[in-house]
């Protein structure tokens, strides 16, 4: 059979044709007229699709790179951080922070939870400069209580900034970045926005920007102040990656297409696809009689699931990618060999979903011996799950049509 | 949700990324070596996909082009010709044979049916200058039986040329044009070559070239003769589709890999592959309770399916493209709101197919009522014919490798 090869991680995701076209012609020089256009243009979409009234920046990097420039900007060498962790990313929080000389206090739970709040409270001190967190954490598959951990800094008269990696978060779940008092929110290219790796973006709250001020750590690519101010003009501090940029202009257009021409409305919309997406495949993996990871709080960005006891998840990846071309991730960091996990973050249809899941059967059919076994169970339990929720609003939109 | 448009239709089918590529990137003149160099591989690349040792030339014009080409190369006004008629393209050979002052008889079927051969004998006269047919009827998805109305010929030693519109036929149904005898077979570039239209190709018997001296009928852009002179030494007579002949390099290229790099056995792969789609298809559509509309020789191209009594057929192809993007096709002549046909000619995998077959469930779901309708039935059946057709090679592969 033919097999045409299809990503289904949480990063690289699927590359939008429009974005990839934009990409293609994006032959103009940096420092023209044309191109502050253009950065202008995105940089304020990004405003809107982040949902800040904050600046945003644009770095050449991948996400890591912002995540470093969130601590090298707002630290000294000796702060006291707090890192809420519960995954490969969580992890990476403290190595960076560690990296710039960061006292770092730790809140940590197993690969697949989420942290109770209490443990967050107890752990903050009056020191605490910054608390470190995912909103979802890709190698789980769980998403984090943003909100309530937010909410908790108000409650408790912390000055701590609350920094937020939503490399996977930023649309597959809501977030009200200046309602709730999020400081530094960052985002990365390859994930929601549908385009290739390379760029990273964040944007900083008042409070965080005044940190920048005192800040002792050094830096200079990442030099925020600076970067801030050139973005203003329409430049960047550095040679920018163009053809990347017009591929982010391309992929906000069709986010706001999908809310009918209104950025925030297609930051929503893209959301519900993803939720729409992840109970479909949560609903099949379920019916298949397969664990998922995280059960409590999935995150919509990926669904992880648990191979069968003694079963390599890695088979599972293989067989995927071998038989049906399906690109999907094993489990990192601890979780290699016990989950995989399918995306649904970015420019997934019920058609991709539907298929993956699918293949599943088909692999789950010859290389799993899972009890109760059908051919068509688990598509009929998505296929359900999507009626319901594709039906239950089309009926409700026309019931308000019909109620005018 | 978001919606990824994706053509199910049997022309235009969906196009390969490395000939889109390819097309892209053809910014070459057509009076060069490297033009030249690239033509001749390609016209000897199609020889071995068209399965002939006989030239082919390629032309810039749709598929009726061709189609008129080898009436207005073989025919005088006044000629004797048979037409094969069960559909929209049967009838397109009559209107061209017609154009060209030929006397047409014609055996004709209802649209869904094929030939009895007993038919074609008692029609064909010993003044019938040429049979002509298609290989696969794309309006109606039936197959029709090539070899056997080129057995009958030889067997009445009946001195008609065989030509075979072979459009949807080439790629999607085992065709042995030299050893049948066959005289013209012709095939287009939007089909199972997946590169947009603009390519028609055709190749000729040394029978239907003697044909090409003594024909009377006008011609110029179609020339043949000059054609294939100038074809032979890597030169077209007027100006080529450039863009459209590299990217069908790429995708002979490609389907040669899919015959570990035989392109011969690549074809082989492309023809299974498009009847384990159908029969899928078929499958999941009988498990609906929907009808075929040519269940005894349906062709691989592409599966026509009646729509339930008192339903259009186009409210199907509607809920289709609106709610899934998904690009089926109404019937076409007199079928037209009749039935509807799913594509399986080209580029189309497991994923594609598992993906199609669900979303008609949702649309039977919600607008089709369709008696001891469940979800997931249909896409049972398809995964059981899946399995089997892939299964059974693997365990006959396995078992001749240990056998070893």
């Amino acid at each position: 059979m033919i097999r045409k090869t299809r990503l289904f991680t949480p990063g690289p995701t699927p590359l939008l044709p429009a974005a990839q076209f934009a990409m293609a012609a994006a032959d103009i020089h940096h420092r023209t007229a044309e191109f502050r256009a253009l950065y202008l243009r995105v940089l304020e979409q990004l405003k809107t699709f982040v949902g800040t009234k904050n600046d945003v920046l644009l770095l050449a990097s991948s996400g890591t790179g912002a995540m470093e420039a969130s601590i090298s900007n707002l630290t000294s060498p000796g702060d006291r951080v707090l890192v809420l962790s519960a995954g490969k990313f969580g992890e990476r929080w403290t190595a960076i922070a560690k990296a710039f000389g960061c006292a770092v206090d730790v809140v940590s739970v197993p690969y697949g939870q989420t942290f109770l709040l209490e443990e967050v409270r107890k752990a903050l001190k009056i020191e605490t400069r910054a608390v470190l967190m995912q909103a979802t954490e890709s190698s789980t598959g769980v998403r984090h209580d943003v909100e309530g951990v937010a909410k908790l800094l108000k409650k408790q008269e912390s000055s701590a900034l609350l920094i937020v990696d939503a490399i996977t978060g930023l649309g597959t779940t809501h977030l009200d970045v200046d309602g709730w008092g999020v400081d530094v929110i960052i985002g990365g290219s390859q994930k929601a926005v549908m385009i290739p790796p390379g760029l990273a973006y964040l944007s900083l709250s008042d409070q965080a920007w005044e940190a920048t001020e005192v800040a002792q750590n050094p830096r200079y690519y990442f030099d925020l102040r600076k970067e801030r101010k050139n973005a203003q003009k329409g430049e960047s501090s550095y040679t920018p990656a163009v053809a990347l940029i017009a591929a982010l202009g391309a992929a906000l257009d069709f986010i706001a297409a999908q809310g009918g021409g209104d950025l925030a409305a297609g930051r929503k919309a893209l959301v519900e696809n993803a939720e729409t997406c992840a109970a479909m495949t949560r609903a099949a993996v379920e019916a298949l009689g397969l664990k998922l990871f995280a059960p409590v709080f999935p995150a919509a960005a990926a669904t992880a699931v648990y191979a069968p006891e003694g079963v390599d998840s890695g088979v599972i990846v293989k067989e995927l990618k071998n038989r049906f071309a399906a690109v999907v991730t094993n489990g990192q960091g601890e979780m290699k060999g016990q989950i995989f996990r399918i995306a649904h973050i970015g420019l997934f249809d019920y058609m991709d979903t539907i298929a993956i899941i699918g293949a599943l059967e088909q692999v789950a059919a010859s290389a799993l011996k899972l009890p109760g076994f059908a051919f068509g169970k688990a598509l009929a339990a998505a296929q359900k799950v999507y009626a319901e929720r594709t039906g239950a609003k089309k009926e409700a939109a026309e019931e308000a049509l019909a109620a005018r």
